[in-house]
């Protein structure tokens, strides 16, 4: 009897509520009924977002709603600061590369988090910078981004402060609002417990008025756009009904357990997570981790890419391996969106047991033991 | 008891194996179970296409997979050729416009089709067109063009042509390699009965060959990153999962039926549509109507948004009204992707009721009528 627990850091498990709201009949995009789910949903967005801002809706992956960002921002030869240091770090390069943005890298060893003082200190020496990226969890490395500390000082520059909050949102806090973050992006299948295919980014007044003088081309991504149909109660090109029905659902859902809470329970299953992995003689990979996924470093003598197998095979659980160069080198467990004390209990069981079949020293059930003391405290 | 008839030109209705495909619980899309099903999701899409090019697949609205064909095929100041006469034919000419792509357009009235002759009179007079671009089945006025005829054309010439099938593909005959399509673009919430939030594009060698000197920046559509992850059995960004998993079941009932099959099932229905709707005395829109759906002129004395509410809220059928001028002149009955007699049937009979409600002379029964001769001849 296979039961499969899929703690991967996006997509991450659904709620049942949600699967079968999705399962609904489609309706129409043009319609009261359709129009009435929908404000509702950018509502909760923005109560999620803790934001006032307008949350715009993309029929996208999250890579998409950050390209908007960059394209609604800018112009070709601006200057940006992209903090790198994990693959969605050098997505934002990338992108500003493909749009003849003048990337400014802060480039870090993958698992070290940014220094608010080098954002500064680049601010500082150079005036031009429009625009500056940051993540607020590297689903890469598992490293979480000092935003609060980085938003206190892009808020008194020309700059504009984008996080890619996709890994990070409803699991980390994330004060969009009151951390001046100008532009906060996410995607519907990590936190929002939704499916891949919806993506989300803030808009606030200081991005809206930045947003008149960019001459980057855009259409599908172009803000215009969405704000006037938001007015209509819709978007531009037709949506992703079905997923904006599930996220509805999936909105009801943190609404009812309320956002402190919800980010109270993720940094409760990372602290279990993190006591456990210890526990077992096991490295963290990240310097700051994120609450969001726990990535530990594979312990020497053991091939990670065995071990993710070992896991994902003989005990059903799929976790992520490591991305470029890190790959077998960590492993990265998700505690996010429909996660709660179970995920830990069951994933820590299965990382003992793996790990034994591959022949490291373990005491079983010493990491879950580490890990119930959290969860019972 | 309600019943509900989705009978909009998109998103259309969805088979009760994809809605129960689609709840499943939600997998990994970095895993070999995916990777399978994406596979013969993208195998399966050709075989609808008709061609034995690669047909990329994005998560995003069909407008997303038009703006892919010209970022990836044209520089900034190239020449278009754009067949307008509609909302769709528009959407080609906005996005031109907003990437600095000089857009020669072929401007008609609403309803008319585009005759071939004009598209080559055009390529004859300027060699420096690079693209034309068109749309199979206008969705804003029912308009068929003949494409087969202009592959003809643009075959001969240093163009490539653009297809916007997103409303016509698995309605109306498309035969992308036989006509000398470059570029077929289409959707997932129409003739492919699944609910939107996917986008297609096939690309021919001429295509291919043309995107290699394309200097339009671009990031989430770039065809170069779609080609490389297909080599992995991926897509570059986060796919949206779970209408994959629904669009391989819809594409097995399309193999099922055989596409030949289908083609002549919407051929059939939209026969018995139109010979229903004149039996009432009322008159088609487009000039060349296609199979995908019939728009009708709202007779002399009849106001069409009352009489499209009047079919939704008293009759539960959802037909779409006009767009721009002709709100409130057309109403449009699509017969499209889930769709077999009983929906026409019903479709009529709930129209001759609501122009009866509305004070039109209507002798009852007689559209339907005139629809089940040409269903059961």
């Amino acid at each position: 009897m296979q039961k499969i627990f899929l703690l991967t850091p996006g997509p991450t498990s659904v709620p049942p509520e949600v699967l079968s709201a999705q399962s609904k009949p489609i309706i129409h995009h043009r319609t009261v009924e359709y129009g009435e789910i929908f404000m509702q949903v950018c509502e909760d967005l923005k109560y999620v977002f803790r934001t006032n801002n307008t949350v715009l809706v993309f029929t996208a992956s999250g890579t998409g709603a950050m390209e908007s960002a960059i394209v609604n921002l800018l112009s070709a030869g601006d200057k940006a600061l992209v903090v790198k240091g994990g693959k969605f770090g050098e997505r934002w390069a990338g992108i500003c590369e493909a749009y003849g943005v003048k990337m400014i890298p802060i480039d870090m060893e993958w698992g070290d988090a940014v220094d608010p003082a080098t954002v500064k200190a680049h601010l500082d020496k150079d005036k031009d910078i429009k625009a500056v990226c940051t993540t607020l969890c590297e689903t890469s490395t598992g490293v979480l981004a000092d935003i609060k500390s980085i938003g206190e000082i892009v808020k008194n520059t020309p700059a504009v402060l984008l996080v890619d909050a996709i890994s990070g949102l409803g699991a980390c806090e994330m004060q969009t609002d009151n951390w001046h973050v100008d532009v906060c992006v996410s995607g519907s299948q990590k936190g929002l417990m939704i499916p891949p295919g919806l993506a989300f980014a803030s808009v606030s007044e200081k991005a809206l008025k930045m947003s008149e003088s960019s001459t980057l081309p855009k259409y599908y991504y172009r803000w215009s756009d969405y704000f006037k149909s938001l007015g209509k109660k819709q978007t531009p090109w037709t949506p992703a009904v079905s997923l904006v029905v599930g996220l509805a659902e999936a909105l009801k859902l943190m609404k009812a357990e309320g956002i402190e809470n919800v980010i109270a329970r993720h940094a409760k299953l990372a602290e279990a997570a993190r006591a456990g992995v210890k526990a077992l003689g096991l490295e963290l990979f990240p310097k700051v981790p994120a609450d969001a996924l726990t990535a530990i470093k594979v312990p020497e003598g053991i091939d990670g890419v065995k071990l993710k197998n070992m896991l994902d095979h003989k005990y059903d659980i799929k976790v992520a391996g490591g991305q470029a160069h890190l790959k077998g080198k960590i492993i990265r467990i998700a505690h996010l969106g429909y996660a709660n004390y179970t995920d830990i209990v069951v994933g820590i069981a299965a990382l003992e047991m793996s790990l034994a079949d591959l022949g490291y020293k373990v005491e079983m059930g010493k990491g879950v033991k580490a890990a119930l003391e959290v969860l019972h405290s």
